[in-house]
């Protein structure tokens, strides 16, 4: 009987671990079909060439036997390669798995400080998805600002922001950049606490901040290798700010995990940023590419804010804007739809090659919805 | 003068966001000097053998191309490969950046759930010291319990722990494994919360609770490929539960960082898995050297828990440790001296190579405190 009554007490409290499961909102990445060659994909802002040939080169040389070491805790190698590449000391970066990585930790080191006197963080209404999601993981309160009707950032919405502040420039989804006037301005009416400008797509046109770290030790800036250095796959973001500010985010992520970046991601890491060359030529491509694609798009009656990204955030007078989604995804083309209130009559198309374009304009031209 | 005042005001409030910054203890890993021929590294409890053939195999192969395009979010093909090595449902594989993410996700989704009602989390006083860090850094209570003299764990201090358990079996740095019967009675005892078990260790001779997950649905046991499966610089680890469990970790995933394992880390993992003739041998080394080692040691006068890890936790009554570990090193043989009142009296020395375990115990004899 003790049996027993041990079962039903055991069932009585099945679910009493679920409550105390940490109930959270994912973010949603793009779709991540299984490759295949017939399919498009402009849905995660990925780059359409492959990484500098110095990556192949570096993959197919690395010593697999010193794969039983643990990796630098602090992947020097790299974090000496970016402060060189920058022009800045190494004690001022930090890497990560992807700049989401070195984000989730700057919100948990900069803005999820106070415990029971947290402060509300200020970001734009239309941007970056995962910003509420790391805010809501944490606890973080925020206050989201809405962009202006042409989706520019009213710099006098950041004043003082009581927990911090966090842009994206150029912006996600709208590729719209900020100049770094705008920034500035942001960045100085926050002396109390941390402002975070997200560079992910930077290289494609918009102007760092980075030259605002010398007047500056509140700004963080942070990069990503998966866009303009084609290395999604292989997980790397960083981080610059000034050495004090870098090193409580050490702290946290030393409080997170000892060893994030592994061997051959800071391997592959020091490669691409030996090959500036090709990183120019593959950045210039897609711009040109982009430039096209624009010309092209506004002939056909679509309208998008000026992208200094990789991508174009469209919308059309005759085109249902989810419709169109699902209708270039029966097609096999991929791109990505927001369906909230302000994007749900967009649609963010990442700039892949020349043939890519192509096959999208001919999808376009011969979609009824958009003729006359 | 108005920019005089401006810059006063800056410089005032100057210190403003650093009393934002989250403070956190942080976990301070086993030295990782620079790679060096004639160093003896048995600090980290790393494997002293190579990662299987096969591994170095599927990075030669790899497709650096493929690094443009994000990886899987779930890490299917090693999530697969991991459910079918463990007789497992995929739904039931978590995987990360080392054993360490995985806990570190683990411990926000299971024991940092209730807010202001939080509630302690019990583990033992002497153990992976990284635990107390996670908690640290959610501000998740804990109670550390004693263990016995001998090291071991009495079950009857875990019995109803109002917010969790976590169990490294085998323990580090006792290297001492707790029976499974004694692990099943913990996981029942608390049926209201999660009960973690880290098998880091586990393939060196534990009992893993694997078998307990058909029974209890409050079990979560995580794994790495740093120790047995010789990858600690590829960052691999992984978690094993119910399908519901997983979820929510999962869901913790996907509000922190869509991606973390990079491409050429699934395909390397999945490379190793494959290889269980080279995983066993490689097992089998390390456990007739630490058997080896065991016995010279004891002729010694050392004396130890008996070690079911890869690592022998040493004290010997005439040499003070600390002292002992700090001679070893201007030897360059770099062992782990943890300064903590129950641990000060011991080094937790890696089981290395045949040859290392011959410089170690040349030392040792020629070492004066030893001599009688």
């Amino acid at each position: 009987m003790t049996g027993l009554r041990r079962t039903r007490r055991y069932t009585d409290m099945d679910d009493a671990w679920k409550q105390k499961v940490r109930r959270v909102r994912s973010y949603t990445p793009g779709l991540q079909p299984v490759p295949d060659a017939s399919l498009i994909k402009l849905n995660t802002n990925e780059c359409p060439y492959p990484p500098s040939p110095k990556v192949a080169e570096a993959l197919a040389r690395f010593d697999a036997e010193t794969l039983r070491l643990y990796p630098a805790p602090d992947a020097d190698a790299l974090t000496e390669a970016l402060a060189h590449y920058h022009g800045v000391k190494k004690e001022q970066v930090f890497t990560g798995v992807g700049s989401d990585e070195v984000l989730a930790l700057a919100f948990l080191t900069f803005f999820a400080g106070e415990g029971k006197e947290q402060r509300p963080v200020f970001f734009p209404d239309v941007t970056y998805s995962f910003y509420e999601v790391w805010a809501a993981l944490y606890g973080i309160p925020y206050e989201t600002k809405a962009l202006r009707e042409d989706f520019t950032i009213d710099p006098a919405d950041y004043a003082d922001a009581p927990g911090g502040v966090v842009i994206a420039n150029p912006n996600a989804p709208t590729a719209l950049a900020a100049p770094l006037s705008l920034i500035e301005e942001i960045v100085k009416k926050n002396p109390g606490t941390v402002v975070i400008i997200d560079e992910a797509y930077v290289d494609f046109g918009g102007e760092t901040a980075l030259p605002l770290l010398a007047k500056y030790d509140n700004l963080l800036v942070t990069r990503t290798f998966s866009k303009s250095r084609a290395m999604a796959g292989m997980r790397i973001g960083y981080a610059i700010g000034n050495e004090e500010l870098i090193a409580h985010l050490k702290n946290t992520k030393f409080a997170f995990n000892s060893y994030t970046m592994s061997r051959v991601a800071i391997e592959a890491g020091c490669a691409s940023l030996a090959d500036e060359a090709y990183f120019r030529e593959t950045v210039a491509k897609i711009k040109a590419t982009r430039e096209r694609l624009a010309k092209e798009l506004s002939a056909l009656g679509f309208t998008f804010p000026p992208s200094s990204a990789n991508f174009l955030f469209v919308t059309h007078p005759r085109a249902e804007a989810k419709r169109l989604y699902e209708d270039l995804m029966k097609d096999k083309i991929y791109v990505r739809y927001f369906d909230a209130p302000r994007t749900k009559d967009y649609l963010r198309i990442t700039v892949g090659t020349d043939k890519e374009a192509d096959a999208l304009l001919s999808f376009l031209r011969a979609y009824p919805a958009l003729k006359e």
